[in-house]
């Protein structure tokens, strides 16, 4: 989608503190306070269960078949972010693997999210490096096509501009526009407070969310019937 | 498939012991023992590893993007049943989430099986609430559109009426008709005596499948030969 | 793809020392060290996490929907070996579960590779008896036609003679040709050395490998261009 | 889903009058017309283009990679039927092709529906005899296991029980049930005539939908703003 | 991925000229001469074969499962427009039909690329209406839940701007970025001349592209090794 | 799968009249009488309507995203070819177009069959040059990778060796092994002289299959009963 065969050298980053707040809340709940944007598709999943992280995106776009331009990535990091990729065109194979992980962790790096597969999946969790990615495969890649380095990039629909924060758990992966990173991270901090009164309300099992919602009066708008088994026939 | 914009509140359920006698055994033997039906397809998957349950159905039809039925279900729900979601059309939406599952476990709901997707999947492990799903997405959901609460709907496949049994395991999801859960029941467990014998026989070496099964006969039968490499060429 | 109806009963082996010396090593790193060679496709995976066992194969070509031929292995089978499962056409259904599992680690099996689904999920992780597959599902299959063992098969285009090596593990499955696999062993153990010594460069953060594989004039013949975010407009 | 080894003989079907009724109109239209219920899902596509016909249901339930139950359904067909097969879990193969659609046009079957794949494609499209299948694969099948004729079926997701309507174009599948079937028409013939004067005013370019249908004020209900790009930044 | 609720009324497009000289040329050659960006991926297909348009698009974000701001969209185009359709999560809801096509057409709308399903598809071919979409299906819309028109979309990786061109012929489908409109055309021109040349020297099979793109030297750099069937063994 | 780095000049191919003998008869016929056997899946499909071609096969093994080897393989092909490529790991992009069929067919190659995506679809239909795929993408491919020409390769599970006869058309496509393809060519014609009889007593409706291969003694084997629906109950 974006222009092959550059490197851009000096993105700008969402500030540490911002990344680290909306880190703590979960890509579901991020992905509610923006607005429902920003989600990457379903079919990036984590390697791992049970890490959430967030970072400043350096985003990859590669050929199929390539990791070239993962190499030259890796000078473009630095501690706190969290590697993006995106090929051209589908392609499952593993473009990454231990040895990058282990570049990266030595950076400050957080995670990898990438269109692609990865591989040496038990040595990436023991490592514990997470990656979201759309699947596992050992497929080894060349290093033969120029691709570029912090561009805007498409990863399952979400896209991602150099310097967005990325959250991942495992719900999936959501973006959040590096000039959107502070106000969305007040609406974040708003929708948890909300939602922890209504998990206190269902908890007890003493409240409905058709009542507490107010959705019995649309149900009636919408014409939806109570009707009993013998009446239904 | 079913009518849109009803909600049957009084549906018969099969009784809570032979439910328990199901949950027993598991989804692969309960779908062998009823002659190999009622078995969902194999998009239908586990978001946590190890657990089995089996419930009474109430059953869910949904607008793809839209879970305000799930909210009308939860008032027809009781302790004892399994919540089966279906859509009219394909969704891999996060239709549902921790809050509901919070509202459900205060009903003592034994789990969810539903042909979207799912969301807050950690928090779900966490509680102990047990999810089938086509699958893992944040995206949520609105609730604009009518749909319907216990009419039969289809699965992957898979038919259930409200009141059915519904077991789910690591292997699936199988449901079993109102009317046929005893006799399931007692199907079941005779198959479990023979394939305990079936076992032992196999664990020890000592005994092969195709002397026990008198397979060698059909594979005659059936003109396979068997030959050296020599032979084969 | 190959000749349907015939059982070969006397196959060569790859010897155990060069099985047990391929299996210490990740399927990524056999892979490699094969020239990116005999490499299933990534709709293979394992039922569990962690495990690494390579073994000498036994081929079987069922139909779909039908595993007579997997009895008609079983006896072929030997301490040593693994089982790899192909179908006419493809199938998901869950020809194998943990009856066939006791039956083969009885005889000293190392775990099964197959083109279809599988059940008994949590009994086959249980017993500590590997499986990797092209997924989960608990349909029972029939004994009804004729397939063969031990002819040559393709499972998602990994083309396994009878007694190759196979080597499977969280990454994936890859097959190594029976004549080629001492000098498979050989390559393998130099790549090891030499990925040892790129991890402990880049471990330190002091090394990049554009600067370690030299690819810093690849992407500058390639004509990437290294510019600032103003430059880049 | 449904029992296996039973053939039903003597199914009540919707008569002729109302079936050709319906199938003068398009399936968009009938499943609008119905409630938006009873569709079969976009996995089922024609192998021609720009047929439509409406038949009733011949239902058979086959053992993947077998089709022996197709040779029994026959003999259950009479003119004015359509051939409605389901799998008991999916399939691909060719269980379809000449020498069975000239078997059913002998008889006055109008045409198939199949969860399955077919073969002899071009000899069906040459004959004038229109399938809806999964998709198109010349792997041969077996006649060995046993299925059932005129049993409930699921295609899909569509339930289809014998003698009920069912109708395809390009646009996909369709069912009636059978006791619906004369209110489906008329309620078809109603929709017609307002989609006909919809298209008239629409033809023109005079009117919008957002007018003829009252949609500003939902659109302004739901806070949709109307902005200028500046406005919009 | 962008905002919802918002419709852009006053988008700035492509001049008419450069749009239409860009319709001349095929998909293949125009993402050829924009340096192999700008491509949809291979999920979007048309319902027509050998159709080619290019437009000036005009986007809309609907819910999946709603076809409500298709309705609003509608407002916003004029002659010369192509109809880009994206939605919030996968759908393949047949959102789009004969009436739209209709009130689109009579505004001189040249045709549509949606990420949704598509019906109706037989009247869509009678009227020379070329559409684009993820597959076909009959499954009806509902219009309830807001959206946006003429924001940003991503239709399966291809990001779109409104006023963008968008061409789309048999091979899939492009879009060119307003601002790089008139230097693509003027790429796509030589492109188009040194095809030709290549064209007229293969078709008389005297030269090979081996030759004619000096890819001798690059097999050789490579290790290619030509060899006869006795030495490859 | 197999060796990477290698052009086989000298194959030996299956002679002209045995290659044209078979060109005459369809896939489903030709996997039939070899036994089922040498049938690539589903996914191979070809991009025009009506076409069957049979040719000796010129086989390549290209990495994702690249073509180079099928400009090496240009060189290997004479009269009577059909060029069969393959890719080392799963990859859509049109690696094939206008261009490469120009020079091809200027060698009396008589068409394609490809595991990778192809372009310029309407270009090859309108030269008449027949082409099968596993789809359709106007993705550009690089020349960068080393990669094969006339050694083994697998498309879809179908095995091919250089020099075998591959047949297509629109069921699909089939390998017939070059030292089996006299013995399967007089099985073909051995299977149409049946076929051709069994066509002729089914088209005049007064034999029905059931009786014609005595399949009920089967059905009544297999446990199938004939009830009534008043039975069934």
């Amino acid at each position: 989608m974006s222009e092959l065969g550059i490197v851009v050298t000096d993105i700008a980053r969402v500030d540490a503190a911002t990344v680290d707040g909306l880190a703590v809340h979960g890509v579901a709940t991020v992905h509610e306070a923006m607005g429902r944007t920003g989600l990457a598709g379903p079919s990036i999943r984590p390697i791992q269960q049970g890490a959430r992280v967030a970072g400043t995106a350096v985003t990859v776009l590669s050929w199929p078949g390539d990791n070239l331009m993962i190499h030259a990535a890796i000078e473009q990091c630095q501690a706190g972010d969290l590697l993006v990729v995106a090929t051209t065109s589908p392609s499952a194979d593993g473009a990454f693997g231990d040895l990058f992980a282990t570049a990266l962790k030595a950076r400050g790096v957080r995670g990898l999210v990438t269109a692609t597969g990865v591989r040496d999946t038990q040595d990436l969790r023991d490592m514990g490096f997470p990656v979201w990615s759309n699947g596992v495969h050992a497929q080894g890649t060349v290093k033969a096509t120029a691709g570029s380095v912090n561009v805007p990039v498409v990863v399952d629909g979400m896209l991602v501009h150099p310097g967005d924060v990325v959250i991942a758990d495992d719900d999936g992966v959501v973006c959040v526009p590096r000039r959107e990173a502070a106000s969305a991270l007040a609406a974040v901090e708003a929708r948890v407070t909300k939602e922890e009164a209504d998990r206190a309300a269902y908890a007890g099992g003493g409240e409905l969310s058709l009542d507490r919602k107010g959705l019995r009066a649309l149900l009636s708008d919408l014409g939806v019937r109570y009707v009993t088994q013998a009446e239904h026939g």
